[in-house]
Parts: C-alpha cells; sequence; structure tokens
C-alpha cells in the first residue's frame, strides 16, 4: 500500500492509496477516510458504472458522519485499469469503469477482471491487516455499487456485518446494463450469472441475518428504464423472507446529491449494526 | 435564466443556470441550492482557479447546513467561457477559469472579463429579482474567490451583510498568482491594481462593519508558497481596526476536504449575520 495524498478532514484523514493486486494482477486504487481515535469498524464503499475510487470520497459528504461514528470508509476503484482488453475501452458500462463487481470467466477477461474476489477476499484481509478490524466490517454502494454490496452482502454474509445500498442494480439478469456485462465477463451460460443477482441468489437461499437498507429515489431515470428493478427485489426477498427496509425517496434521482442526502442514516444503520 | 439540471437534495433544490450576461457578453452558468420552505437570505460563493460553478455545490457537503438555516447559496462560475481572446487558454492561472474576479481595462480582456460588475450588479440584482431578497445576501469564496469575497465585501459592505473566506489570496500585489493576473486583466498602472487588493483597500480606508471570518490551513502548500499572505491580512485588519476572525487549522490543506470541514461554521456566521 503506497500512500499517494492525504487530506486532513474533520479532523481524519482522506487518504489514496495504491496497491498491486494479485487477483487482478494490476495496481489498483483506493480512496479511504479514517476518523481520529479509536476505530468502531469499517465500511467497503462500492461505486456505480464510471466512478473512481474517488466519487464517494469527494461527494457524498459522510465524513462528518463516520467521524462521529468512529467508522472508517475505503473505497475501491469500479475495475482494474491500465489495460487494453478486447473491447474494454468501447463504452461506459463495460470494461474500464464497469467491472460489476464479478469475477470473469470469458477469455478475455478472466485474467484480470475479478472484482468479487478483489474486494471479498484480498481487499477485505487487507483492512482486517492493516487497520486491527478483524470482522467488523460492513458493505454499501451505489448502483452497479449497490449490486455488489448486496451480491457480497448475500454471499458473504459471515464477513459483513450489514449490507445497504443506494439505488442498486437488484436484478442485472433482467436489465439491458447486467445482461451485457454479464454475457461480456461471465459468456453465455445463464446458469452461470445467477452467483451474481441478488434477485437469484435470494431465490436460491441466500440471506443475511441482518435487515437490509435499501433507499431508492423516485425521479431517478434508471428506475423508470427498468435497470435497476427495485420491484424485483422486493418481491424476492418477500419470497425468501430476507428482511429488507426498502425507502422510496420521494422526488429523488440517481445522483451522489440524492446519497449525500442520506448517508447519515446509512451510515447510523452500520454503526449500529458493528457496535 | 435556463434551468439546466435539477437535484434533489436535502428536501430542497440543486440547480444548474445560465443566462446571457450583460457584463461578460457572453452566456454565464450558475450552480445553486435552494432549500424547500421559506428563505432567510442567500449566500454567494466564488469558486478559486480552476473551478467551476459545480465544484462547491458537488463537494462541500453545505446543503444539510444551507437547509437547517433556510439560506440559499448561488456559484457562478470563475470566468467567461467559450471564448478564445489571446492569452486566455494557455496557463491554469490565468484567462479561462481564472477571472479573479475584477473589471479588466487592458485591450484583449475588457470587453468580457468582467467579472466583479457581473457578481456585485448583475448577479446580485438577479438574486434580488428571482427569489426576492432584497438587502439579504452576504458573500464568501476560496482562495482566488475568498480574494473576490474579500473586495467585494470591503467595497461593497452596504450590499453584502458578511464576508468570510477560506484560504484567500489577501494580497494579490504581492504575490506571483496576483501579479500575474492584475498584469493581463489590468495593466502595468500599479494604482489600479489597488482597488482589487484586500490589502491596499484597508489601507485606503475601507472597512465592513461585521466581524470578517477566515479559515486558513497551516498545512496548505500556497500558504508556504506566499500565495495568500495571510499575515499581511492580519496586519492590514489590525492597522484599519476592521474586525477579523482569523482561525489557523492545524494540519488542514487548500482542498475542498478541508473547506467541508468548516462549511458548517461558516454558514452559521452568515446565517446570524442575516438573522
Amino acid at each position: 500500500m503506497n500512500i499517494l495524498k492525504s487530506h486532513k478532514s474533520f479532523g481524519g484523514q482522506v487518504q489514496f492509496w495504491d496497491h498491486v493486486s494479485h487477483e487482478t494482477k494490476t495496481p489498483m486504487r483506493l480512496a479511504s477516510f479514517r476518523p481520529e481515535g479509536p476505530l468502531r469498524g469499517c465500511l467497503i464503499w462500492l461505486s456505480g458504472l464510471t466512478c473512481t475510487e474517488e466519487n464517494f470520497i469527494a461527494k457524498a459528504g459522510a465524513q462528518r458522519y463516520l467521524a462521529e461514528a468512529g467508522l472508517m470508509v475505503v473505497c475501491p476503484d469500479t475495475s482494474p485499469r491500465g489495460l487494453s482488453l478486447p473491447g474494454e475501452h468501447e463504452a461506459w458500462d463495460f470494461g474500464a469503469g464497469a467491472g460489476f463487481y464479478v469475477d470473469a470467466t470469458t477469455p478475455a477477461y478472466r485474467d484480470h477482471y475479478r472484482m468479487y474476489s478483489y474486494v471479498t477476499k484480498e481487499l477485505y484481509s487487507l483492512i482486517e491487516k492493516e487497520f486491527g478490524l478483524q470482522g467488523r466490517i460492513s458493505i454499501f454502494g451505489h448502483s452497479m455499487g449497490g449490486h455488489g454490496a448486496l451480491v457480497m452482502g448475500l454471499k458473504e454474509s459471515h464477513k459483513f456485518r450489514s449490507v445497504s445500498a443506494f439505488a442498486p442494480i437488484a436484478n442485472p439478469m433482467g436489465c439491458p446494463w447486467g445482461q451485457k456485462a454479464f454475457r461480456g465477463y461471465l459468456g453465455d451460460d445463464l446458469s452461470s450469472w445467477r452467483a451474481y443477482d441478488t434477485c437469484a441468489l435470494l431465490e436460491d437461499g441466500w440471506k443475511h441475518p441482518h435487515p437490509i437498507l435499501v433507499d431508492q429515489g423516485t425521479a431517478d431515470t434508471f428506475l423508470r428504464d427498468q435497470q435497476l428493478r427495485t420491484d424485483h427485489l422486493q418481491m424476492a426477498c418477500e419470497k425468501a423472507g430476507q428482511r429488507l427496509e426498502l425507502r422510496f425517496q420521494d422526488g429523488y434521482d440517481h445522483s451522489y446529491y440524492g446519497i449525500a442526502s442520506f448517508i447519515e442514516e446509512h451510515i447510523a444503520f452500520h454503526a449500529e449494526a458493528l457496535a
């Protein structure tokens, strides 16, 4: 871990890092905020399409609440960088900036696009080791990152104490973004897609013992375009008996201006689970 | 005024606008946040070098505090855009993104670079008219924008109820950034520069009836490089009898991570003056 930049913020430190990942076989960049004083735990934030490690730290306004709660946050980048794989740089919703938090199996992507293992194993261990936070880790994210947080939270419920999401892509197998990404990273065998689809995982018996918190703005154009499928998430949780606190936020859209409005409540939700 | 984008945030609306300015004879872009409910007043935020109308709205985390105080904020861009004046696009610290809040007099710039009149007359009137806020307007800013806020606050103290700044360029006549900009916009006659230098204005008798609040991080590299001259500001205020609340913030740098840490207190400061 090399520190690239540090900025004091709310008494703590915002830092930008990089390290060479053995999962992605590339350098990976991270942002973090660590409040001063003893740590209660760490949140991993997963960002959405086109984002980098910087968006959440710069725009969500989370530092104040993290400092008050004694929580740090670690934000990985949304894909490996610096590669030139076939098709990797042709669209904003696939390849660089759009890793979709899966372990790819297609020949073009399987050597590097391993964001699922990168986050749940490599980054997780690194946080435990670097900050002495054994087991006191929760996960949340936005849009593509909300999808990642829900999938990782369900499949690794022993690792993540609590899970929340803003406007998650809750049923990627059933929406254009997810279908494009899964075809490119996982190939044409739809049965392999189920391991990375929140609704399918719930159908297949995966659950998280803690209620899941989801905020969804009603003015989110991607909700209207059926990219998010909050309705499917709600049905799948009901059927599976997964406790879900789903809040439709009237008039809010898909932007960080909405995330910032409710970030305090998500941090309080995780702080309680990590207490 | 054309609304380009709206995002609900903390119950209110973040909006991006443009309008054709009669001062700059170009379209000018603005960002604003208007909380729901009755307005107590409006703050004008002036941004620093390389910024646009977006930086403060996206990064300062001010919306929560503005909503609580019943204050709106309006953030103009840092220069006219869309022109091709001689030298306008050759450096990050002069020309586009670096208007320095002066009314230029040099032949190349005088027709368009009129940011002083744009803010104090055109934008000011527009806010009064558009939002019904007669006289209930204050001003603040960062770095180059801190310079703009101090200069406008001193010279137009009847218009701005209160003035604050983060890391202002407090003595542009005495620093490399300011000398370069003033030579380019105002020419070689140093006496004309005094109208836009906070320390010179204080020497020349300009004062604001309300104390001025200034936050300056001690780890700010531009402070070390003598671009800001907080020391000169302090001396000039003392000599002139201008009340100044100057706070050195230990370990904070020039970034928005520092601004966000203290924005609540600046908003409270202006809210009190506008009560």
